[in-house]
């Protein structure tokens, strides 16, 4: 079962908001209703927004009819607008919507756009998943029979269009017949890690235990996580975009001298910028004042205290054992080797 | 107003798990009733609980009638055993326990030793008042005007009988004129710093900004943190016990040179035993599978999913900066600087 997937004429995608206590698919008709479902995270995930960028734009062809093809390029290009707006720090949601405007504009009538339009979406949506299991494959090779390994938020099938970044991993791990143990961090405020992962893995059979964010320290201290894996959302010259939390995590892990890796497709890579050249999305307060992202009744914090909630954190390449990809495995020094890999070009 | 204190032959006290939702005070007529709030938390705090633990033993003595002084003996020392069982990792619950049994056990007459019982317990409540102003006068020499510090859990008025020690400190920097701005912790999983620190800063008029705990290093890489300061359950020879997720939080601020401050008073010191030697509580599996500690409904993760839930954690002693004390401010080295300052005795 995909994440994210087009039938109907229509793009449908799992409610993510809703997980653990209910699986729901929603179906969006229109851009309008997609912006929404990305805004409030019904679907996440860098894999996952590329491939919303990209059915977006084909939606944007399907969702009305147009007099002819003009009409229809100037519509696309402004709903493209819209769905690029919806989250500033995942590259991989312009990567998709980019990708599929190109085949938009450059196409000469309105069927044969649609069509071409949606082929490439098909398209990115499939090479998502057999990146992941490339990603996969050359990931497993650093995880050992026993190894407990420790993620963060959620990069697993429902973060992607299937199988997922950093638990893909983990379960390519599993598939080669290795015993491996999970610990999640539960992943605030929005808790994806205790949400998502633990249902994805518990649905897989995974062996994987809950703890809460602050609990990184006593668990490394104790000696029970052997590696961490995490994903990505942005990956510049000098550091890694992921969910915030994750630069604590790093250091922990450099304190305890765990190794640190960082699952991502090439897409994620943005090697022409610095880490002070992206913005980090801030988002609304009611995140950290109210209990659950569904349940707007019950306060953990008083209703007017001033609250700071940044989406992401910065993580510095130095605390980075090696980015997997779906490329392979790359090592420091990272200046020297990521244009390597970036150079065997994107998805193949 | 006092967070725990006795009127009308009973142990009155703020239920903590309440807020900031609702402001209710419950009445315990029982060590029995005393004991359930303990261990639900509706009373928490190292200093708190030792207020707790000798009201308690207070208590013991007023529950019921007792034929002769020899039974009185008899069921105190049982109700003693209980309190004590209630929390295994704070010293200071012991402390106050044992220093009203002393009295009760010393006693020749039923209502000699009910008065006696009574006025160490109130004894004691007033010497944690006196204390922390005196451990807010001296950390308070620590902060510079226009300081932004970083605390974790809850140490103010609530986790004490009045004042605080960590947001003691704060408040005495405050009152002497200090610009002084604070970062609040949420603290999972019962998310004290988001419900009770947040909330009783503001009715004192202090600057505060909640953040959740995996923010501790976004915060610090920008700069926004000029010192840390804790509270502690327990300090022992090598290490602090304290809330979970405070050895995370020293990590990352010796990561990032920020000043790490542990304030508690002399009960709190157990410097016969080294970090091996005490039992850290591993609590209910349901404080991180729903939503809020009074909202057994909303499910934050799988229902089945395995947790690890230790109620505290150990930071070795090479993390902190500094000791903030009734009886002055302890710099390392520790194993010789401590000593002294235990000699000069527990309260004054």
């Amino acid at each position: 079962m995909r994440t994210i997937y087009w039938e109907d004429n229509a793009v449908k995608l799992i409610d993510q908001t809703l997980l653990p206590d209910e699986f729901k698919i929603i179906t969006c008709r229109t851009v309008d209703e997609l912006a929404d479902a990305i805004k409030r995270l019904a679907v996440r995930g860098a894999p996952a927004l590329e491939a919303s960028g990209a059915y977006g734009v084909a939606l944007a062809c399907y969702e009305r009819d147009f007099k002819d093809v003009d009409e229809l390029k100037e519509h696309v290009k402004k709903r493209a607008e819209l769905l690029a707006s919806t989250r500033p720090t995942a590259v991989n949601l312009f990567y998709g919507i980019d990708r599929v405007l190109e085949v938009v504009l450059s196409g000469s009538d309105v069927e044969e756009i649609r069509k071409k339009a949606l082929e490439e979406a098909e398209r990115i949506a499939e090479e998502d998943v057999r990146r992941n299991k490339l990603m996969g494959k050359y990931g497993a090779e650093l995880l050992e029979d026993g190894d407990t390994v420790l993620t963060y938020c959620n990069t697993g099938r429902l973060a992607t269009v299937d199988y997922g970044t950093a638990l893909g991993v983990i379960r390519s791990a599993v598939e080669q017949g290795k015993k491996i143990k999970v610990i999640a961090c539960e992943t605030r405020p929005l808790n994806q890690g205790s949400r998502l992962t633990c249902w994805e893995l518990m649905q897989d059979g995974i062996d994987v235990t809950l703890i809460t964010d602050n609990m990184v320290g006593i668990v490394m201290q104790r000696g029970m996580v052997d590696k961490v894996i995490v994903g990505a959302d942005r990956i510049v010259r000098d550091a890694v975009f992921n969910k915030i939390g994750t630069y604590t995590v790093a250091i922990v892990a450099k304190e305890h001298n765990v190794p640190f890796y960082v699952a991502a497709p090439i897409t994620t890579f943005d090697w022409e910028k610095t880490m002070d050249e992206v913005i980090i999305e801030e988002r609304s307060k009611d995140e950290l004042i109210y209990c659950h992202i569904k349940c707007r009744k019950t306060l953990i914090a008083p209703k007017d205290v001033k609250v700071f909630n940044p989406a992401f954190d910065v993580t510095p390449l130095k605390y980075v054992t090696a980015l997997i990809t779906e490329k392979g495995v790359i090592y420091p020094p990272y200046e020297e080797n990521v244009p390597k890999f970036l150079k065997l070009g994107g998805s193949e």
